[in-house]
């Protein structure tokens, strides 16, 4: 099993396969609604002012907890030749862990997953990974018992890497925020708690048919798969080709080409990072520019999102209760990949190149709709066509609502689709815009801090 | 001229090719020679208290000029769980040019070189990239002229892109400096001036061969040259085959497994990245621990480096004299790239992951070998093996002496060696450590800010 061939060859197949001799995927589905039911969430927004082990200091620009821990809310404030923005963000330095632990059983990849109560989600239960620490979490800043798996992410024993990426959160909210996306293929039995479950990569995909179950980071983990680095051997090239059900799919994975997409996405991110005058700080957060407190949140109404306090309790097998800062969005964002098979039968994914305030390294690479509730959505050619599409409901291959990070977001959920686009329907491909095989892409993810988590998130969406 | 791999067999077969109708190496190492000697450059050292265009700000944290421009020296502070370091370091934060022009002509490709004076170096006058413009150069913060060649790199018009990547450094005295290393082959005929002169790349890794020639932009950016991407196709592979004189090196070029390296050593940097604590702050250049100015320099007992300020006059076409600070070297650096050839024929380069002050994001990939003037020499058994090698003349495939950069640093030049370690000399890999062949390491190279300069440079001096 040392053989990448092979390791490449499991996930495919467990990604064609519902066959689970332990779970079958309603059985999951149900497991995840049992474990929402047994405990209560309750989440309840307080005023702004609350001033508890959460508050607002002045020093601090922005609202922190007693120990400085988890993550605080500042103001920033980034100047460039378009101009100033200012808003809110959530900086949260240290990296945290986003871990799935994978294993082979009777000749089928089974991934561990983990049924998670997250107070900010929206049905409060999502299918998360294996592990999903953050550094206050694994460093036990609070006390508290060492994360689950813990051990097996840090030590790597008797596993195969199969991925390994710091990839970056939302850079609309979070400063330069990255968690370490990680799968691992143990050799050594794992012993399983009744939070966890294997089951195939297919069924994890069937999940993502129903709003709101797979949470973000599972999506993000699973982008991460890399098929890329080795080439496939005939054998195990004859035998995976079955498993694809659209040819246009297949072949982008195998597609050669990438290194021009690739050079022509770096050529633009590198013009922009290029461009002058760029300044970026950290500011009061009650100092932003057309932000104020209206009793129950922070908040402008410019921004796509507010600022919330809220009282949460979570009573299950033990009861825990605190009170905590949420972001709220305003509405929903229209997350969306478009693809077109071109003439020579190979599926091109559409991105963008975009700037957002948090990027780790100004711009990254984003889905070719990005729009949050307030932005206007129609700007330019590829908007026009999808949203138009989208109203006649046409050649939509997929469209669901799913939520972001739960324990920094107040009951968040977003549109995200994948829409066909037919040749000729986009004449011209606005500057910024780039048509990319699967292959490209996979290439990308496999460098950190290149594809936002929007469109990983969608990249994550795709079927065999 | 579109085939990537027509593209990457040009260039191959200039590597192996000295033949030049317009200009023998010989002919081009006079050409460097003149044009030094037709340049009178003065550079004196003259006392740290100047205070003039360049001078000490309190308030800037260090040395910066009237109109803040070009670089600052300044002190910087960090901190993480093996103790608090301080240094100077160089702020320089816009990205600037380093770009090679490529032609085909005749059948042959030809790269556009520059005879260009820079002050700080040792003997003046090395063989620099088409372009090598600072921010400040190209926005033209002090008047003067656009830089030659500027918009082709800007504008990129009838050019296939070979290669574009921004890169990092020397991370121990930049923070965080990054340029961006283009190879443009141009479709149209070029104007060439005096200044510069088309060669093979043969030549200029021929002109290698010659101590303080080839300087470092030209060494990192020759080092960019992408092979991987694309998949060669049986007539070229046979074709280029012939080019090669070691299979070994040859082996090392087409090796398909280089997923495994990638992800050990993607591995170790993402370990890194998390481990803990870390901050990393400018603080006031005169207020650094153990730091203090002695009339002729600001310096430490510890320091590698020494800041200068120097009179500099250039006296060619026109005469130019200014003052500026310059960091001066305590002694020669000693940069090593060891390799080995696998019993599976397969030539292996030792690389090591390296975290340096200045770096952009915590860790990069450095040389095996990494030594500034006042790092211990041995530490582990990697270091013992080079040295004594070295000591006994054993195994040195290549050894010369380099500038860094000229504009920034003076006199300082530093040994790079290339050494083949025999099968079985080195008993166990040292933690931090990874053998990976070149295909490896040009993968990583097309990825901004993975392998530092000191191993892209090593990497330039690699022959065919």
């Amino acid at each position: 099993m040392n053989d990448r061939n092979q390791v490449i060859r499991y996930i495919l197949e467990s990604w064609a396969s519902e066959e689970n001799p332990w779970n079958t995927t309603d059985e999951l589905l149900q497991w995840i609604e049992r474990t929402r039911q047994e405990t209560t969430v309750s989440i309840r927004k307080i005023p702004y002012a609350y001033d508890g082990y959460w508050h607002y200091d002045k020093n601090e620009l922005g609202i922190v907890n007693d120990q400085r821990s988890y993550f605080s809310v500042k103001g920033i404030r980034q100047k460039d030749d378009t101009g100033v923005k200012e808003q809110p963000i959530i900086v949260q330095d240290g990296i945290g862990y986003l871990g799935i632990l994978a294993k082979i059983i009777d000749g089928r990849m089974y991934f561990l997953m983990q049924a998670k109560i997250e107070p900010g989600n929206i049905n409060h239960c999502q299918l998360s990974p294996t592990i999903q620490a953050t550094r206050s979490n694994f460093t036990r800043k609070h006390g508290g018992k060492e994360p689950a798996f813990y051990q097996y992410f840090v030590k790597r024993q008797n596993c195969i890497t199969i991925a390994d990426q710091i990839q970056s959160e939302q850079s609309s909210r979070f400063l330069g925020k990255r968690n370490r996306n990680m799968i691992l293929l143990a050799h050594d039995d794992v012993e399983v708690p009744s939070t966890h479950r294997w089951m195939t990569l297919g069924q994890i995909k069937k999940l993502m048919q129903y709003d709101n179950i797979v949470n973000m980071d599972t999506r993000t983990v699973i982008s991460c798969i890399p098929f890329v680095f080795s080439e496939l051997d005939e054998e195990t090239l004859s035998a995976v080709r079955k498993l694809f059900h659209e040819e246009a799919f297949f072949r982008s994975f195998l597609e050669h080409s990438s290194g021009d997409a690739i050079r022509k996405i770096y050529g633009k991110m590198n013009d922009i990072k290029m461009t002058g005058n760029f300044e970026r700080e950290l500011i009061d957060l009650h100092a932003l520019k057309d932000w104020s407190y209206d009793g129950s949140a922070y908040a402008s109404e410019q921004g796509n999102f507010r600022i919330v306090f809220c009282d949460i309790e979570i009573e299950g097998r033990e009861v825990r209760c605190w009170s905590q800062p949420l972001l709220e969005t305003v509405g929903k964002s229209e997350f969306g990949l478009p693809y077109q098979i071109g003439k020579d039968g190979i599926m091109r994914f559409l991105v963008q190149t975009k700037c957002e305030i948090g990027c780790f390294d100004r711009v990254e690479i984003a889905p070719g709709i990005q729009k949050e509730p307030l932005d206007e959505r129609i700007t330019d050619p590829v908007d026009k066509l999808f949203f138009e599409k989208l109203e006649r409901k046409e050649d939509i291959r997929f469209r669901g609502l799913f939520s972001e990070e739960g324990g920094r977001f107040y009951h968040e959920e977003n549109w995200n689709t994948i829409m066909e686009f037919k040749e000729g329907e986009l004449e011209e491909l606005p500057d910024g815009y780039f048509w990319a095989d699967f292959r490209t892409l996979n290439t990308l993810i496999q460098f950190n801090n290149c594809l936002n988590i929007q469109l990983r998130n969608l990249i994550s969406l795709l079927n065999i």
